[in-house]
């Protein structure tokens, strides 16, 4: 195992301070060596400063040398996954075989962003050539392209203590773009944060980059996170985490004297609507298939399907049995943290104690602390539609079934739904075709529909959109997953009447780097 | 002269109320008729509303459907530019040549967005094929494209009556995107904004789209407009006008119980750095160059040079001289409004008596109301360092020269700005070589940097960025001039294993729109 320093990283230095931030094992309430200290105002400061010194030099490497970067961190990480299987699944209660995929899937997320920044295109280059004659008065020669934003800070999330956390998604496509990156500590998994840490900030040294390209604080949330978004040099964060704590962050965002892009992705209960034919003809795969998403992660994926919406037809109750029996069968599993828990308890409590809803089954109870029972709730539309409560996040393997008599109540559930990161539609051809209408209220709700599928298991690729509009995210423009995410950073510069020498080369006349640009408005 | 009604526009039908809104002349305070009746409440739920139902129909509309519609508008709108020439200089005080220049420019920008439109790749198309075989989980077939944020409101500008107004970039930007547009008249100029309201209705009629595609409302800003953005069904806002205006509706936005993207053009003094070889060679034809874009339009353009930089060496004086001589010369214009003239006066005066700055040169005092006198101010670098009042816009037919010692003072400055539309610098050769750094500060300041030229003029293209850090925008990661503003209404959404009848043309496998796409990360 690498020596753990229970420290912040500011860039080539170790931060000071005592510890007083201790992981936990969720199982056993141990409390987990070594401690970490938070980061104080000044070493904050100075993270920050270092990361505006590099964001210039940072900003104009190359895509080539961020692309060296961001496989180095990936080979870095890859390096310790033994290190980050022992010790992650300790902090979280995530198992083994969890965490060495969910590593495989950051190192993969890594080497994605180095070929987008490899390849070059993705500043969208746009050339429009001079015209000096025209009348009545000339026209100049105007190039643009995306540019870095500067220094981000990136949050860790709790339940992804590898893929959303410190090189994660946004940190990935932060680098990518060519900003620094602060990255706040999850108190969840200090130790995990570390290891990770440390192997960015060695593929800082490795490639010769600046020493503000990287830092990693830890501290309250409430302090160094508020902070951090708060600081003059920082020109945009990301965030995942709940509805309050980005809610949070994204007022203070906006009320900073330069509002900054905030990037929080907060609170989606992902429905899920079955058609009548696909309910009838494959009930009960469809139990066993949303089973399994449900309780994924012991329900603790920002795509859990929470809502599950039917037709109270005579293929319900099969159906209901099906998933009860299944639920009632699910052991007892084991949270990422106490806090996570106690929500999770007390918001199944809540929503069971609601005298419009039935707790149709419960899972098994677990051995040990911070252990999850799943559960079947059950609603009618009009109940729902008529409590506002009922539409709450409930972050946990769960999900509440709600039963309508029509294609009219269906709609106008879709209708009252606040944004979402999915909405899932099962059917027939036949039920597709007959519920276009749906799918086009469910577009506008979410950023992904997905067609007889689940929405646990979020690809990265180029086509992913992992977002939606609020409260799902607090910018519904933009996603977390996926090569898109690199815009999140950037923003586009144009320079006109500039002398060949003093552009960046994507937009020299001669196209050095090959890029794919639109050139009077054709594109090649 | 086509007839005006003096009411608002709701769909295809009329709004009601009392004349409460006139038009002045502002040259001669005459009253213009007809008077204007501010919309009520109901009316502009009902314009909403409207909107609102159309958004999925015209949200689906083909791109050749909307390049017809956008092309319709220009048609229309050129049909009455003879109207709009004799009635827009009555209530701006703006000539008719430049109410004319202005008409063909929108209409240019109508004609380009519906290019854009019919050609289709701005949706960014993305497939990512499914791969049933992969371990350890199959890979599923995923798609994204851009779509329409749903009805967007318009605020109208009081300094492009035509290009920033009904159917300026914001609008024909919506449109493009197929986003519903409720546009809010300025005061200044009620007439010219119904005339174009009908050419757009009119063009909605004959394209036989949704009634709710566009509406025009009249009245208070601060009553429809701060309604407006406010209303749920409104998913995204555009504006331009002043600094307090714009963050007080960036405020509600984001203040909303679903925030919304909320574009505002706000303030900038588009610094202008001549460097020192440039003002030896040239200082006489850069004085006279720049009292031509900082009169231009009585210095009402968002992009008026403000701020001009310049070393205090042997060469400044002669510089200084010539536009003191050419700004002294300047006969008095009529500003827009009695308002604006009312902010300049006060803000000169304000400029002109702080002890730390001279007025080196006013203009002529025209005849009637309204009328602005050039003005040339001057201090030095430390004085500007130390007193931010000193950066804040002047709206109007001014430049503040700042002296400085040399580079390092220069640099300050630069690093010391606010967020702009534009910097510019002035070089030869080799002072450009010698001060690549102030351009890297600039392209972080500023959404346009330009070399050898003068800010005022932003060019209706796909590489133009008319738009900059804040406060000069309230989103420096957007444009509102330049097709690149399209994006500005519409988010990503994914489609996960739809079947190909249920795609959008644009993500068919068989690509029957023939328009650009990255399939499995490879662009054609």
């Amino acid at each position: 195992m690498a020596e753990l320093s229970g420290k912040s990283i500011i860039g080539f230095q170790q931060g000071g301070g005592e510890a007083s931030i201790f992981g936990i094992n969720p199982a056993t309430g141990e409390k987990l060596q070594p401690g970490y200290a938070a980061a104080s105002g000044a070493e904050m400061d100075r993270a920050v400063d270092l990361a505006a010194e590099s964001a210039a030099s940072f900003g104009k490497s190359t895509g080539a040398d961020r692309a060296a970067f961001l496989r180095k961190i990936a080979d870095n990480i890859e390096a310790i996954i033994d290190d980050l299987a022992a010790l992650a699944p300790q902090e979280t209660g995530l198992p083994e075989g969890r965490i060495r995929m969910e590593t495989g899937r950051t190192c993969g997320q890594l080497r994605l962003f180095a070929t987008v920044a490899e390849e070059g295109s993705w500043v969208d280059a746009r050339i429009d050539h001079a015209d000096p004659d025209r009348a009545p008065v000339p026209k100049p020669d105007t190039r643009s392209m995306e540019r870095p934003l500067g220094p981000v800070a990136v949050f860790c999330a709790s339940n992804f203590p590898i893929a959303f956390s410190v090189a994660g998604g946004d940190t990935a496509a932060a680098l990518a773009a060519g900003c620094p990156v602060i990255v706040k500590a999850h108190h969840s998994h200090p130790g995990t944060a570390e290891l990770v840490g440390q192997a960015v900030i060695a593929a800082v040294k490795d490639c010769g980059l600046p020493e503000g390209t990287f830092s990693l604080l830890y501290g309250p949330g409430r302090e160094i996170g508020q902070a951090l978004v708060q600081h003059p040099s920082i020109k945009a964060a990301g965030f995942t985490g709940s509805r309050a704590g980005g809610q949070a962050l994204m007022k203070l965002a906006a009320d900073r004297p330069e509002p900054i892009p905030f990037y929080a992705e907060m609170s989606s209960i992902n429905p899920v609507f079955i058609l009548p034919e696909a309910l009838a003809k494959r009930g009960e795969a469809l139990a066993t298939g949303l089973h399994g998403s449900l309780t994924l992660g012991v329900g603790q994926f920002c795509t859990n399907p929470g809502l599950t919406i039917a037709a109270n037809d005579a293929s319900l109750e099969p159906f209901v049995s099906k998933l009860a029996e299944l639920v009632g069968g699910s052991p007892g599993a084991t949270m990422l943290n106490p806090g996570i828990s106690d929500a999770y308890d007390s918001g199944a409590n809540t929503l069971g104690g609601n005298n419009t809803v039935d707790i149709v089954a419960q899972g098994e109870s677990g051995e040990g602390q911070c252990q999850a029972r799943a559960a079947l709730f059950r609603t009618t539309a009009d109940a729902f539609l008529a409590d506002e409560s009922l539409g709450a996040e409930l972050f946990g393997p769960s999900t509440l079934v709600v039963t309508h008599d029509g294609t009219d109540k269906m709609l106008a559930l879709a209708r009252s739904l606040e944004g979402q990161l999915t909405s899932t539609v099962h059917g027939t051809d036949a039920d597709l075709e007959a519920n276009r209408e749906l799918l086009d209220v469910l577009e506008t709700r979410a950023g992904r529909v997905l067609i007889n599928g689940f929405p646990t298991g979020v690809e990265v690729c180029h086509s992913m959109v992992h977002g939606g509009p609020f409260p799902a995210t607090s910018d519904g423009r933009s996603t977390s997953v996926g090569t898109n995410a690199i815009h999140r950073f950037t923003r586009a510069v144009c320079y006109q009447s500039f002398p060949d020498t003093l552009l960046p080369a994507e937009l020299q006349e001669a196209n050095p780097l090959g890029i794919r640009r639109m050139v009077d408005g054709v594109t090649s």
